[in-house]
């Protein structure tokens, strides 16, 4: 039996098998992907993002039970920034999250990402596929880290979740980033600490800067203490509102239609990164423009247009496999 | 004459317009830059990336006036994380380094970087190349927030700086994101407050667990308090000295050529993203392709295999302009 099949029988040792084929790049996990994809569609994909030390990971933690509760099954992504110079993962606080292990409605993938290629969206994406084939209701994705990733983290999934606390330093710096217009609820963490009551009316004056339509969703800020489990009711109860509300609006197509636009941009991105690398190791061609440009003998834009001559003689004979 | 021209021969005008025109994605620009590159290549490029709130502008302002004393010419690419949403810049602290707006040998400009396509690398390189060209012996970058554009500095400059500081939160999370490999110096800001030993010790203790070959360069460790401007020469010594290491260990040019690779690729990507969007308007091609996968006609390998066969049909006669 093929993987996917197996997958969509309930394997959950094939969901693992096939979720480290993604991460290794293997040619075969974009197949079964393939077959997998019809499958998807169907879970509600919530994005957590914040800056470090807010506490994300106990929150997560904590909503996998309040799902639980509600007879949900969950799957959680958990990205982490890996080294890109030595490969290897940190693991840190994602063990607390051991709990769960035994529980077959949840399932728990920490990934490496390699190198960064692609950024947070490439095999978040795929992860995210699987777990959503694997029947999963709900789909917890986590990034860490503020900037980039923090804006992505909208781009894969159907609500987000933007994680504050009183101590997550500077949270001017974070709202800055962008994330602010993005995020669709906010969850104050830590609440019991001083200070919280600061970060809401920050985050109260942020958001009463800004216009909404009376059919809108305006985003809305819940109070948890991760640690004592406080408030994960609530949040999910609100998380559940907007889906509810992502879903008459027609917000729900318009964000997964932008969703599978920026996932096929990536994906042929990616296609031509990685044929340009066989052309680097087979015809030593780029490495010769490469090499033309740090002698300044050619200039990266003439370089790109030679380029673009060699990869449209080469795709077809490619694309045709 | 001609935009690179004009550069060539010290018009500052001339360079804030092609740097405005990159950042707008003129295609004009891509010609003036070809022109600029093969008079690039001679000044030495140095990043600053820290977590917020360290004091990484006020560190980079008291390093132009350091480089000024020794009689050389700086520029500075300052890059925001903008809010990619509105499209809008916030300039903060940035303000500050008015203080050198009216000195001719220096030349700051800070970034909007509009919706981070491409991540940080594109554009920043273009900026480092157009100051390259207008002659500045030294080009200070400034990334801003942990995460993939810390370890991406090291990838458009000669020479990392990691900024820390004692109250820049949690440390190790910083240190996970994989700049502590990279950074070629450290420099711990704000040395006079409380809990700055900690950090230098704990720098110590994790450059203490990697081993260095004898002709490698071990990275230094830096105390300063940019505020007061102490410890910015001292910064600039060992900055210097280790252009000098990467000059006579051959390491300059293994980390030029590196950068030309990732250039090279950049742009071929960003080609390629652009060509696809052109796609978009002109044939509706891919938006069917987007509107099949979003209903699970088609799977997203599938759908790449087709963009892939379309691009290699339409890619000759653009390449060819």
């Amino acid at each position: 039996m093929e993987i996917a099949a197996k997958i969509l029988n309930g394997d959950v040792y094939a969901a693992s098998m096939l979720m480290r084929a993604v991460e290794d790049e293997k040619q075969f996990a974009l197949e079964e992907l393939g077959l997998l994809y019809s499958h998807t569609g169907k879970a509600f994909v919530i994005g957590f993002t914040g800056p470090p030390g807010v506490g994300k990971s106990t929150l997560i933690d904590s909503m996998v039970g309040a799902f639980r509760k509600k007879e949900m099954t969950v799957g959680v992504v958990a990205v982490d920034p890996t080294s890109p110079f030595t490969g290897g993962a940190v693991l840190g606080d994602r063990v607390r999250m051991q709990e769960h292990a035994m529980d077959r409605g949840v399932f728990i993938r920490s990934m490496a990402s390699r190198g960064w290629r692609g950024g947070l969206s490439k095999s978040t994406i795929s992860m995210i596929h699987i777990l959503d084939a694997m029947g999963k209701d709900i789909i917890l994705v986590e990034t860490v880290g503020t900037g980039q990733s923090e804006v992505e983290i909208t781009k894969v999934s159907d609500t987000s979740v933007l994680v504050l606390s009183p101590d997550s330093g500077d949270q001017v710096q974070v709202i800055k980033a962008g994330i602010l217009e993005a995020a669709d609820v906010f969850a104050i963490n830590k609440a019991d600490k001083e200070g919280a009551d600061y970060v809401v009316s920050r985050v109260e004056f942020m958001l009463g800067m800004r216009k909404f339509k009376p059919e809108e969703w305006k985003p809305e800020i819940v109070l948890t203490e991760a640690v004592l489990k406080k408030g994960a009711d609530e949040l999910a109860d609100v998380l559940l509102r907007h889906k509810e509300y992502l879903k008459t609006s027609g917000e729900m197509d318009r964000r997964r239609r932008i969703r599978a636009r920026e996932e096929l941009l990536k994906n042929v991105e990616s296609f031509v990164r990685d044929f340009c690398y066989q052309g680097f190791v087979v015809e030593q061609y780029m490495e010769d423009l490469v090499e033309g440009m740090a002698q300044r003998n050619i200039d990266p834009h003439s370089a790109t247009l030679k380029i673009i001559d060699w990869l449209s003689a080469h795709f077809k004979q490619i694309s045709s496999h």
